[in-house]
């Protein structure tokens, strides 16, 4: 059982004012939280149905003083989950301060607003070797509980800052590569073994703002009808070809 | 307003069987809907809204009788539809019948369930320029109204087949590659002029019944955490390999 605080609780962790307030996030579904039982991630709670707690009793102990583990059903934890299924296991865990890392290769966000999208980005970037993203200040929340699940637990391994970004990029002395329509066939860019990559908005494409800090304009030739490419895939298909230039 | 019985008719065509009964689907949202009008494809009747009928009163002229044209307001639309939100419009179209296409490259799908992938590998292939996809029998149906809501209007020019594909791809003369972990790394292989991509699901990646069609065993190489990519994410980067070699 949940008591009322804890319903309260968990339940404002759905909205971003609260997680803000308490600087803390909600896991939710076991692949999530058992990536995150599993990675060096503070964990601050743990809500779970009585199978889940047996199943992974001795994780859960290495990780969390009992009185921060608490048994519950599901249908109690469902009624405070942001899940349709899946709603065995909730975390509560604390934001963490993220600061920019000036790693080889960085990948930028410019208002990726959609919490899937986002998530799915975030695993993309994992994949990839990346251990962060910068956001601009209008992409989705990253600690939005449709973001972290669609991460599939890659949200323990790469942080996202959320930065400027006309002014971050402009102070760079590295090339910045932007996906546009219209810019050069990513087949015959030869890419740089280090740079950023920057995507856009599925609906508004890269900010003019952002767009005066790009220095190489590149695109994903189409063959057919469909007018764009859904933004993780584009994504996904530029960073396979960097890691051919450069991996 | 709707009448009861069109609300009942528009209701069921969210559930397979009736689709099925009544060889019709749902296409739901202005840019669905519009591409719909704006392809070859046939349309049984729209209902929409005042103001989506006055913007489009002449394209809608020009595809349907008015006696198939109804209008509506969104309040009684979205009661019918399958979507949150974008309930200006709803059109019911009828199902084409479908014959394989022996094109040089062709796309199969092994069991993939989910809507939203199935949906984004239409759109997919219609920007590479596939008019046809080959999905196995537990792939989700492509009539499902989040399948054709995740196409963005390539439903239009992308068919889906279902067919047995361990028996239809043993009997092709031209290389099948299929995505499995530990294959050849993609930079690595020399795509052939023509060929079959298979791509599995998610969860299960291809079958082993499927797997025995395979000629040659491709691989995305990872270099951070995640344990796998997204399935269209997957499928876009090798497409883009492809396209590489014989684009």
């Amino acid at each position: 059982m949940l008591s009322k605080n804890q319903q309260k609780y968990l339940r404002q962790l759905g909205q971003k004012k609260y997680r803000r307030q308490h600087h803390m996030f909600l896991v939710q579904g076991a692949k999530n939280v058992l990536e995150l039982l599993q990675s060096d991630h503070d964990i601050d709670s743990v809500f779970a149905s009585e199978s889940f707690l047996a199943q992974h009793h001795q994780l859960l102990g290495s990780r969390l003083d009992a009185r921060h583990i608490h048994q519950s059903d599901e249908g109690s934890l469902s009624k405070v989950s942001t899940l349709v299924t899946n709603n065995e296991v909730i975390a509560v865990a604390p934001m963490r301060d993220v600061t920019i890392q000036e790693t080889s290769w960085q990948l930028a966000l410019d208002g990726v607003s959609d919490p899937g999208n986002l998530g799915t980005l975030i695993r993309l970037a994992d994949w990839y070797g990346f251990s962060q993203i910068l956001l601009s200040p209008n992409c989705a929340d990253p600690h939005n509980p449709k973001v972290i699940s669609a991460t599939m637990g890659s949200f323990t391994r790469v942080s996202c800052a959320i930065v400027d970004l006309p002014e971050y990029l402009q102070q760079l002395d590295k090339p910045v590569y932007g996906a546009f329509l219209g810019g050069t066939n990513v087949h015959h860019v030869e890419f740089a073994q280090q740079g950023v990559l920057v995507m856009g908005s599925e609906s508004h494409g890269i900010s003019e703002a952002v767009g005066q800090a790009i220095s190489e304009r590149i695109t994903i030739s189409g063959y057919g009808g469909a007018e764009s490419l859904n933004v993780a895939i584009a994504s996904g298909i530029i960073l396979d070809n960097i890691k051919r230039c450069s991996g």
